[in-house]
């Protein structure tokens, strides 16, 4: 017998008859002896039709009203697969977020989670009973409703398997479980039956949407594991565990990219302390998400060159504040390119296995595909290429390391 | 300066334009000087939307899911309205139904306000803040979400208005007040300026569907002046008020009719005491509804005619039921007609006036109606007539009591 947090997606709640096949897959998790919460996202399609409302009426409106409006998806759907457990005879009940309550800051629109009392679930579950909580949503410290952002119902459900010291958080969603890349560029990917918090984290930041980010990183910390499986297909997910917990001991685990980015150049910046906080720091202040930054060592001693990475949309504003802080950068001149991909190697091995950059590097100079810039952490190597290479190069890395089924 | 409760229905709030709409006359009512909070149901749809919803995963689902699916038609447009008043440079915020909060009994789904905490609103009102409050929904003694039943804004608003001490509770709608009779038939229907509580819980009970009976008693119990007026025309509607604030004496207010209502009549029940009871305790045990009772005295002594009306839906039920209780009240036959409709001329001057019984039955009479059964009341009389007769006795009457513009 376990205690598990079950959490299903808007798709998998997108209509009655799905709405009931999720009761159906709750009741025969129930039913095998385990003890249930169930955490559900608004039906798919809500949550947008209530934020165009909202936008609609004033694109700027007031965060805290915008909360009240988009967390009535949830609220819909936890009653709804209530009735829907209990009409397949199941004894459940729904608690809304402010019931419990889900403890939040009050970041409306983007709010965190602080805690979840969550002892009227713990009861409920120890009872025998099903409880079904919204994700997404919370209640600030002064009681105002709030929402955790657009994919913050795989936070929802893994703080409150966190709070409910659950064996583990099962995300019911539209595919099968992590793969060692995206299935619909390699067809030659595989389901990854294990991945580390870390792998995972890296692989969800570098645009493998199977999993929120702020999801892993909450289970990391609380030490949840996670398994990821469809709400279709009645097969196994890929675990997501620590790193004791990896049997088989791969280099790399999965490659993944991050489409929507832009490379910005500055040329010839001034290389003297301060200059980066003078880039980024205004960066920050505009709302600019900066992901990569490379910035090489000055040959002459007096100017270097600094890269770094923008979603596309906002190159427009990052090269407006560039120039606004040109005075105090002197750079000689700015560059953006639009047309490239961030393509990433990830695994917990390639700490302990030599070779993995060169494996990387000489496997696309193979196909002639030049290398802009590479960026490394522990457990990943970055490179940035055009776009045009990006299926070519993800299938050539994806044979390289061994990982074709 | 008055201190003033709006409320919006749900064609007031269909869309996001007419959400605008709102908040601009909400603001008109704010600029002038006046103390405001507002009431608002649904969107239009919203709530035959999620009741469907709930209704297609189980027709029997639990009422306490039930609440917590259907208010969110209600969090939805307060938020919007919020928003909405915002961008016209208002200060607003809104409360839901747990936040006041807005206490109810534990009927879900047909809920009844125990009583509103409205410090926040009066302190938001007195500080020249517009409150925006959702109809229809409350919280339960053990903190779960109610709703009051299908139009039960138009009693939140009259609640509100207690609650705040409001001078007055205004009831926007998609007519603009309250007519001597439904203006679709009588062309020469006039609008009242004013109409007393007690008149106008007769015209709302008789099928004059501009305000919710239990709005007009809460009204009444705490005497909160009411004015039914167009959202979309800018008039001066209808006041709902004490009888000494009527300042015309007519004798009859208005004339109003109860359709979907079906006769049924026990032929020959055996005249003894206990015999109404063991009828309508079955029926009210059933769930049947009934409105008009009438029963004769016995001319022989030993047996008379039972005859009362219910909802169209409800007569297979309600025959059953008699069926079923057949051996206790030895009555010799049933009979059932769908096909009648319940006419009643009402006003508080028939109390001071001889005669108005008898302008009804000659203006019926003159006309060739057969009236079927008479029931009285302070204020009112009612006869069962065929259906068919409905327009001609409408108009016909208008015109006897002197009501034709």
């Amino acid at each position: 017998m376990s205690r598990l947090v079950l959490k299903f997606g808007g798709t998998s709640v997108g209509d009655v008859d799905r709405i009931r096949n999720v009761a159906a897959k709750v009741k025969a998790v129930a039913d095998a002896g385990n003890e249930v919460a169930v955490v559900v996202s608004a039906m798919a399609g809500t949550t947008d039709q209530l934020v165009g409302l909202v936008r609609d009426i004033d694109p700027r409106g007031d965060l805290r009203e915008y909360d009240v409006v988009v967390s009535a998806g949830e609220q819909i759907s936890v009653g709804l697969l209530a009735i829907a457990l209990q009409s397949l005879g199941c004894r459940a009940r729904s608690w809304l977020g402010w019931q419990l309550p889900v403890r939040c800051d009050s970041a409306h629109g983007a709010a965190r989670i602080l805690g979840i009392d969550a002892d009227a679930v713990v009861t409920a579950m120890a009872n025998g009973d099903i409880a079904v909580v919204p994700g997404f949503q919370g209640v600030s410290p002064d009681g105002r409703v709030t929402t955790l952002g657009r994919g913050g119902s795989d936070t929802s459900a893994v703080a409150l398997a966190a709070a409910v010291g659950a064996d583990r958080c099962d995300i019911y969603t539209d595919v099968d479980g992590v793969y060692t890349c995206d299935p619909r560029i390699v067809t030659r990917a595989r389901k990854l039956d294990r991945i580390t918090y870390e792998e995972m984290l890296e692989m969800a930041s570098q645009g493998a949407k199977v999993l929120q980010t702020r999801s892993v990183v909450m289970a990391l910390k609380h030490r949840v594991p996670i398994q990821v499986l469809s709400s279709f297909a009645d097969v196994p997910g890929t675990l997501v565990v620590d790193e004791e917990d990896i049997v088989e001991d791969e280099t790399i685990s999965g490659i993944a990219y991050a489409p929507g980015e832009a490379k910005i150049t500055l040329v010839r910046v001034a290389d003297r302390p301060g200059v980066a906080a003078s880039i980024f720091g205004p960066l920050a202040n505009a709302g600019v998400n900066v992901d990569m930054i490379v910035q090489n060592v000055s040959e002459d001693g007096k100017s270097t060159d600094v890269t770094f990475t923008v979603g596309r949309d906002d190159v427009a504003r990052a090269l407006k504040v560039i120039e606004g802080v040109r005075d105090e950068i002197e750079y000689e001149r700015v560059q953006a390119d639009p047309d490239v991909v961030k393509i990433s190697v990830i695994g917990v091995g390639m700490r302990s296995h030599a070779g993995v950059a060169h494996t990387m590097f000489r496997a696309l100079a193979e196909k002639g595909i030049n290398i802009q810039t590479i960026t490394t952490s522990e457990i990943k190597i970055s490179v940035l290429i055009a776009e045009d290479y990006k299926e070519l190069a993800l299938r050539t890395l994806h044979t390289a390391y061994g990982l074709d089924a």
